[in-house]
């Protein structure tokens, strides 16, 4: 089992790399535009690579062989983006896309805002080709980022915690309930991105008239 | 200006001291319940000093002297904890109660989940008096501790994100759209432990028809 | 296997909980010193809790039993210490001593310096109990702190990783250089503190002419 | 005074991006090697920007105006990689020199080991471009790697520190001394390299004889 254990070490190191990296690039862009003054559309970053058990257990799941692992499970390096409000994370979107080609290759997009799951989770999916300098050379990783609202991410946390402890468990009217509070998050970001908007009309309003 | 800089830097640098330890301790127990098999209560810690501009601009408000800063300006070191549900965050205040007269002493505890804020504001709030050990000899920092469920943290975050970058335009009308946001936050908060609840009770039932 | 590794994890978390605190409390006085403009004995800081193999290895050499581990093993909690020079070595043992009693106790020093070992190692080790608080309440935990020079430390790397990569296979006259290296960093150690010495007291006699 | 602090933070931000992102790539390195249970020729890393006071100095010294620094002053972005061993550095610069053209470019190398200076001081330096993606797009930065064993490094640090405090006081014979010291320094590298090496060589010989 330690064998095993070591083994799973040597597999992971490059995707902790990439973590690492990709942690330390997205919060250098929030660093960046707090220093100059300008609104920064990250709130905040974390990271983690994907427990043993979990990439066991997806793999079954996927009827993905051992070998084919590293290219097809995308998640096994997860950078997770929160944003203040829902246009923000569209704002964190084109960023990636501009580096497309650049320092990262964007393999894939999933728009679970628009398009979200039945249980209600929402965020947006960027899935990356990202190249990383080991000791025996060059090697490419994939990476999924997501990126989501403070309260998208409040949701989901708890939605993640309670199917880790209950698991099969979840009878069909809690289902709902979960359903019915990942909608009333949602309204809460629309509001909130509401207010924001209104108080800049009210500011326009207000120095067009004192210009006058 | 880099005289009173520096200056600053020295009355605040026991202040950072503190902060580093006491995110230490709490990262600490959410690390040792999840080592062990246990929910956390703790989700995420965060820390920071507090800026020197908005030190001299509280003391102003409250007229506040210079030499009077560290005993009445409670929150030069503050630490946030972020809790799942709002149950969760009266087991953290416990864990401090608990350690009163050990490591730290409770000066001052604000209850503003039952008593909150006009403004919608809800938090959980610790002033802890924290004994450091300086190069100079041991000294008592004060520290607030500011307790809270992510849902109060999310409109948290945006009301102070707002509130900094339109300060005194806010007009009423708006000022009423985020209160209502904050009571909708609470109302997810609590629907989430009610969801929790359920799913607890439905566990108990099973357990007890399985095992007859 | 993995049980065990378990049940190790959650022994060893208190020990990394003390380490942490440890650190963030020897970094706190460098930070503090440089930033008042003083010299700090301290130049840098690490830890680490002892890898279990090594503990088991050490417990099966002293003959120790698995319960007793936590008492008669002093240093799996362990702190480095490094100074520049072989007198802040000493300011540092009396920072740690003046603590005694207040935030850590002092068990045990051994002077490796003055009584250095063998094999060429010197260093100054100090055990100590240190009070952590856990979820389940506070904890005594044994830590070791091995404060050494700059020069001490590069041997002591150097030794260790040739110890450990050829291990029963070094034969006596390398034995012999190594300690001969051993001394050779000592006498280094001593020529750095005295061209220290002389530029102090060069500079006062400066200073007394310049003043007349 | 403030204003000017302000418009320095805004220039050294993309520095500090980059010492972060190169700090995680050369660690990143160390610990493949490790896990993977190889010798790491890279012992620790350390990184750091240039402080404001220490920029304007040097651009003085080397009659550089305020619009040339980030071109002219390759030190802003510094990097420091400490080896066991003097062959290691050469490893490591190898490593460097396999990426150029990748995620780096060499832009010049400076053997301060075989050229030491006239104050004794060793080190290996390569001065690189590295390209980041700040906020506003892409942006090249020059970075000064610094490759050096313990030993070298023990000695540059208390170097530093007396040329620091004593400034201009140093007299010739201080000097004297202390380039002695850095060649002591050097001598016990040596040493050290060739008790590897006789290890080494005696281990194959045990191998040969144990194989026939």
């Amino acid at each position: 089992m330690n064998v095993e254990n070591t083994e799973w070490k040597k597999i992971l190191i490059p995707y902790e790399h990439a973590v690492e990296e990709l942690k330390v690039k997205f919060k250098s862009i929030r660093n960046e535009l707090r220093t100059i003054g300008e609104y920064s559309p990250i709130e905040f970053v974390t990271g983690r690579v994907k427990k043993v058990s979990s990439i066991i257990e997806k793999a079954r799941k996927l009827d993905v062989s051992h070998e084919e692992i590293p290219d097809k499970i995308e998640d096994i390096a997860g950078i997770r983006i929160m944003c203040q409000f829902v246009e923000d994370i569209y704002t964190v979107v084109d960023y990636i896309r501009d580096r497309d080609g650049e320092d990262l290759e964007v393999v894939l997009e999933k728009d679970y805002i628009n398009n979200y799951k039945d249980s209600g989770y929402r965020s947006y999916h960027v899935v990356i080709k990202y190249p990383i300098h080991t000791a025996l050379g060059p090697k490419n990783i994939l990476a999924e980022i997501q990126i989501r609202t403070l309260a998208m991410n409040f949701w989901a946390i708890i939605e993640h915690s309670l199917k880790y402890k209950y698991k099969q468990q979840i009878p069909p009217h809690i289902n709902e309930r979960l359903k019915k509070a990942a909608d009333a998050a949602f309204k809460l970001d629309q509001e909130m991105s509401e207010i924001r908007h209104e108080i800049r009309q009210a500011q326009k309003f207000f120095e067009v008239r004192s210009n006058t």
